[in-house]
């Protein structure tokens, strides 16, 4: 019966992210939804990540968490306008929904934006399973999380569109095999790009960078 | 409508939880359930947990994952009997049930044992909602994954009987402040205790191991 219930809930989810992409798309805004695991640095990427397209690319965020305004008052400092769900007034779901997406989205003018970035609830797990609207999906992976996550968590790593492994400045410290990694992903994910970055010392981003330029202006 | 749903499969799960642990009680087996996001740790915590416990306690394990058997496998060198849980089987649940533990529970000669370690799936939201039958709970964060995770996942640091503070052996690498991590759980939880540990190097277990036998032994 509960199997049922989801069914039912990701049906009427999948609906409202269909409206919210014809939404977008009438807009010309692309829409990223950036996934991951806890403390796996997509705040801390996007900061970076901001910096360098801002002057290129008229940027929005919509980020979500369970409590606290803590990565929006981060993310804001690179002057987008940022957009907080917090959803414990909404039971404290581990996960944004179309609904939350729509309802965010109308906060912000959206024929001034390219990009619209959505940084989700930290859950490598439910995210996964609800479209929100987006064009183009994101997980990022740290280096400290170790290399068989893509095959523990295959369905985040089918449904992406790129993945980020961050942390990279790290890996001198760790028993960590980074081409592992990247192979397992690829396992689960063939073709799937990967960049290899840090955000803390910003190595590797221009791959990343021209990979959302590219898929902006496309 | 999705909330009222939800919370009849939470008190579903809540008159199941309650009748594994009378079951447990019964059988004078101590159950701890041990949660994290993905890649805290918690499969080396745990092995290096059995192999400092394991003469001294009889341990069975069960260990969740949407997919894949790799941390039954790291488990079951220490010697101790190991049950894997894979979720796909379950739409893909992003947490243990007390259901599942049940039918996990069968494959043990409980009678045999004193502690019942259950390490849950990879995911700092969900697994915190759903009661197992366990006697105690315990949180895992990484010192790679941010000082504020206790105030963003309130939820999990406040049904956790004792918290775990892993991979202290990165700190010099990281621009993290472990006195700023362990003062937001006890913001969210006061007087939980905080076991700062390397489970990579074995520093700082001794408290942990102490804390464990208290549990089982009481």
């Amino acid at each position: 019966m509960e199997i049922t219930i989801q069914k039912k809930i990701l049906e009427a989810n999948e609906s409202k992210a269909e409206r919210n992409r014809r939404y977008f798309k009438d807009k010309n805004v692309f829409v990223l939804n950036v996934m991951s695991s806890p403390g796996s640095g997509k705040t801390e990427t996007l900061c970076k990540t901001l910096k360098m397209i801002m002057p290129k690319i008229r940027t929005g965020v919509i980020v979500g968490d369970i409590c606290t305004r803590n990565d929006a008052d981060r993310l804001e400092a690179s002057g987008a306008k940022v957009v907080q769900i917090n959803t414990d007034q909404f039971g404290g779901d581990c996960h944004l929904t179309a609904n939350m997406i729509e309802k965010a989205s109308k906060e912000f003018d959206l024929d001034t934006l390219d990009l619209l970035i959505v940084e989700n609830i930290g859950n490598l797990v439910c995210p996964a399973e609800f479209d929100i609207g987006e064009n183009a999906r994101v997980v990022v992976l740290s280096v400290t999380e170790g290399e068989d996550k893509p095959l523990k968590y295959p369905l985040m790593f089918q449904v992406s569109d790129a993945a980020i492994l961050n942390k990279i400045d790290l890996l001198p410290y760790l028993d960590f095999n980074a081409k592992e990694a990247v192979d397992n992903m690829k396992k689960v994910h063939p073709g799937m790009p990967v960049f290899a970055l840090s955000a803390k010392t910003e190595d590797g981003f221009t791959p990343w960078i021209e990979w959302i330029l590219y898929c902006v202006n496309r």
